[in-house]
């Protein structure tokens, strides 16, 4: 059977493969593109519809998001003991909640992991509001002090304003929160009674309250291709 | 700007990418194929020459071990606390160590991690010890139970002979075990003092001691388009 991979002339040299061979197989740079803005901002609107852009324009892109995170490797101790097999300690201790400390473990294991993608030569797309500062400078820090040089790390900021995204209120957030506060009670909720500290300097920033999605879209292949990232 | 985009006549639907979309774009189908070894067994030596030989063939592939993961995602309290800020309530709460509650932890993460790889069209290799039969099992579980239909999970038993691994002893870490062992104190190392519990269906079986690397990567090359992973 060895025959087959002789004949194609292979040969392999002692390590990993580096970055440049990535690059120059898949005809781009892996990156990381991280999303941030309020709930309803159109991130993940923005980031699913460039990631099929780039998909049919040839390249490889992936989508990471509440809905792939939330459910396995950010589990929260529910779902850790009903679909892990967890006991309740262990899902206790590694289940993540909604305290400070939780939020920014949450962060943190998505940063790691968006950087491990990005590694592997994919444009990955990471839409989470990420409302803090210093958790999405820890997640640029672990992208440019790779020990193989910096990954490109680019923030963008989706920066409608805050009544267009209460306004639209897709999954009726505002609504509770709002509820929340006039009963006292509060839900810690971003833009409502939790802060959003919005990025100092971003690579990009979109509004989407007076941009189209295609025209959002068009404005960041041209980005990816001035950065270099896409050939 | 947008004409750019008009001018290649792109359109798209509402939704992600599907995964039929990324594999005709890969020209391969995303899967995990899953190591599992003894320490020293060659896990890492060939799932390193895999992905080069698979990214000369044109292919993407990306290989997860200790070196990518241990200092990142699963990094224990220290490299919390030192490398990302942590306080040291957190860094206890989230970080890693080797008790089997840690273990199972670190195995689900990178299981995890796996299943998002493999969905976003990727040939993922991953390389870790996994000497649990019920860990390794919950990983093929976050695999095949995906809602939107099974991704591919490989699991390949690298069962070369401990008498060979410990000759190798890459790391000298059967020596430090033996010689805990003999001081009365143990490590809990897999194969010495700690079992290693074999695979009972593994989709593939590979033994160091009697192949080459080239034989090895040739048969597995050849297994995959076998499985129809590869065109």
């Amino acid at each position: 059977m060895s025959s087959e991979i002789k004949a194609t002339h292979i040969t392999w040299h002692e390590g990993s493969v580096t970055r440049d061979e990535r690059a120059k197989l898949l005809k781009q740079k892996g990156c990381t593109l991280w999303f941030t803005g309020l709930s309803g901002s159109g991130k993940s609107t923005l980031a699913i519809a460039l990631e099929q852009v780039l998909i049919q324009l040839g390249h490889a892109a992936y989508v990471l998001d509440g809905d792939n995170v939330r459910f396995g490797l950010n589990g929260g101790p529910k779902i850790l003991m009903e679909t892990r097999g967890y006991g309740e300690a262990s899902a206790k201790r590694f289940g993540l909640g909604f305290s400070n400390e939780d939020r920014t473990e949450n962060i943190r294991r998505i940063g790691e992991v968006t950087r491990l993608f990005a590694e592997s030569g994919l444009i990955t797309l990471a839409s989470f509001v990420s409302p803090y500062r210093n958790d999405r400078d820890a997640v640029r820090a672990i992208h440019e002090k790779d020990k193989a040089g910096a990954i490109p790390f680019l923030e963008v900021h989706v920066c409608t304003d805050i009544e267009v995204c209460e306004q639209r209120d897709p999954k009726g957030l505002y609504k509770q929160a709002r509820a929340a506060v006039v009963s006292g009670k509060g839900m810690g909720f971003t833009g409502v009674d939790d802060p959003y500290e919005a990025p100092a300097n971003p690579e990009w920033s979109i509004d989407t309250g007076n941009k189209t999605t295609q025209e959002a879209v068009a404005d960041l292949v041209s980005f990816l291709k001035q950065r270099g990232i896409l050939a």
